[in-house]
């Protein structure tokens, strides 16, 4: 267990969901929380200042993508992730495991560790679970996550049942190669779509001391109700004292959803990657920027919001810059649906804090609920 | 003239340079002052808000490209170019004469105007100087520019001899056209590298009322003292009361060169272009981020800059992000370039104000003057 981070459930809601608090190295999260992308060391296109302007209290980067560029060892001597992120707030790593199995060719999983081939230069390497809680440590992450073996959806279940064994030993591994108190290490539960292996996965995890668990393996292209069934097996056996990360999750009513089924943390492309694409988030629904009818819209984006670009740009304008491909048009629309999500998250934790969960977070999510 | 235009000489150094100010509908401008490049409607990848802590006073567009998308009226539904920006302080576009010529397909120019095939759509148009004012009336901006006639370099003199008349005769229908006040008008010297020419170009614009004078057709990649030949030949005969614009210029030397002949308004893409290539601005020349040298190198790009960039990043951490491809690298690249150019001109103007010009600003422009 990490000796400078700490939980605490403030207070638990009828439905399940908590209003909670992480004390971490970096600073304190209240949960629910979500969590901007920023794989590569930045939240594409948002300075770090622009991130708290929207709101953003921790965020998301991936050990994987950084050991491969520019080097664990380099960030280490740039004086770790903070600093090579300009963000002196809280950080989660996701260990990489789900990414070397989409990204890296050649991948050979072995009990050892994952074989790869660099998706980046293309040199082979091994990546062990120590390694993960290793390339972690050096980041200098507030939270780490333990390497996981990530099975497609359609998986025969005595490959999962494999995945799921190695999972928890790769956990009871990499906890055993930590040598840094400030850096806490969740684990995190596999077993596809079978609750059984999804209970056995908890139970081995959960035996071993972590600072807090994961649930990983969904929002994968799963029907929605697939991932709600197994979300919400998959909660039950977790410690209510420790925080409950959703992995890759997701819309604003699935966001919901987990949260009233106890969940705590999540992380999510959609705001940002739907915003490069025009995709904006708004309490009526999704508004599809490069619609012709926005064309000479002097409207904000949405009406109310308070965020920076609807505060100064009208749809119109918005719709040009993306249409004319300048890059502004990806950083207004990334602040409007990043100041979206993390609003919605302080309107769910208000609604927590008061007792009007989930009547008033609902609210908050419009035509998403 | 327009009636909510008005430029002033504050100071004239014995060098020839001039300490001025401009008075706009959106506000003063401090001269010799450097216009950052928006040609879109954005200059790529800043916030207005940004722009403004770069020390941007008044920023530059493109009418005939604004003209091509979002088109001319879909702005003024939206409220005009300011409204459109996001960006409330001074703008001046260029009319797009120099842009029709390089852009656009099957251009051809003749007296009435330039007909052209659109480099966006491939419609066909006829731009007519008349067409240029009330297009960049209907923007609303505070400085439109004359339609000319730009002639590539290496054009036989008889060629660019009728280009100048051209211009001439296009800039006495341009200012015949106008119907708003609030819109200041320059006319555009031309001639190529030819001074007799040149003058011929000056004597027949300063007949005319505008509001100030550009010289065009320089910086078109011509040998550095060709353009400082012509940019001297040129400035001679412009009215000393009104505002002189050096289009296209430069780098930081040739900036304090061309500020020393008494140009007061600048504008050029390499800070911006530049920035999202790798290529920084510092006293000590150019950074070239990528290089492997930065890699774990934790400085900030140029040590004593107040830029946001070199306040929170190292150049490691910029070469890391423009090496991955990320948005944000080339966001503080331009920043920090931006800030670069906006912080010599107000070393050029403390310089002109307290009679050290040019020995200060010499000093502020490092290796490059």
């Amino acid at each position: 267990m990490s000796d400078r981070f700490a939980f605490e459930v403030l207070r638990e809601d009828p439905s399940g969901a908590r209003l909670g608090r992480l004390v971490t190295p970096h600073g304190a999260v209240e949960t629910p929380a979500f969590m901007p992308v920023g794989t590569l060391g930045s939240v594409k296109g948002l300075t770090p200042r622009q991130l708290d302007e929207v709101g953003a209290d921790i965020v998301l980067a991936n050990a994987y993508h950084l050991a491969q560029r520019p080097g664990v060892d380099t960030v280490a001597a740039l004086g770790g992730l903070h600093a090579l992120m300009g963000w002196h707030r809280p950080i989660l790593t996701d260990s990489g495991g789900y990414q070397l199995m989409s990204l890296a060719e050649l991948v050979r999983v072995e009990d050892e560790g994952v074989h790869y081939r660099s998706h980046v230069d293309g040199h082979a390497g091994l990546f062990r679970p120590e390694d993960a809680i290793r390339a972690q440590e050096a980041l200098g992450v507030d939270v780490a996550m333990s390497l996981d073996e990530c099975v497609a959806s359609g998986t025969p279940r005595e490959r999962v049942a494999r995945a799921v064994a190695r999972t928890t030993a790769w956990a009871a591994r990499g906890l055993a190669a930590r040598t840094r108190g400030a850096t806490a290490v969740f684990g995190i539960v596999q077993g596809g779509f079978d609750a059984e292996l999804r209970a056995e996965s908890a139970a081995g995890l959960t035996a071993l001391p972590f600072d807090g668990y994961a649930v990983g393996g969904l929002s994968v292209g799963e029907p929605v109700l697939e991932t709600t069934r197994v979300a919400a097996a998959a909660v039950g056996p977790l410690p209510r004292a420790r925080p409950r990360y959703l992995m890759g999750v997701g819309t604003p009513g699935d966001l919901l959803r987990f949260v009233a089924m106890g969940y705590d943390l999540f992380d999510c492309v959609l705001p940002t990657r739907n915003a490069r694409n025009g995709m904006l988030f708004t309490r009526d629904g999704k508004l599809v920027i490069r619609n012709a009818r926005h064309a000479r819209d002097a409207r904000p984006v949405e009406e109310g919001c308070g965020c920076y670009t609807c505060a100064r740009f009208s749809r119109g304008a918005l719709r040009h810059l993306m249409l004319a491909g300048e890059m502004l048009g990806a950083v207004l629309s990334t602040l409007h649906n990043l100041h979206f999500y993390l609003r919605l998250m302080r309107e769910f934790r208000a609604a927590l804090r008061e007792g009007t969960f989930p009547s008033r977070a609902a609210v908050a999510c419009g035509a998403w609920a």
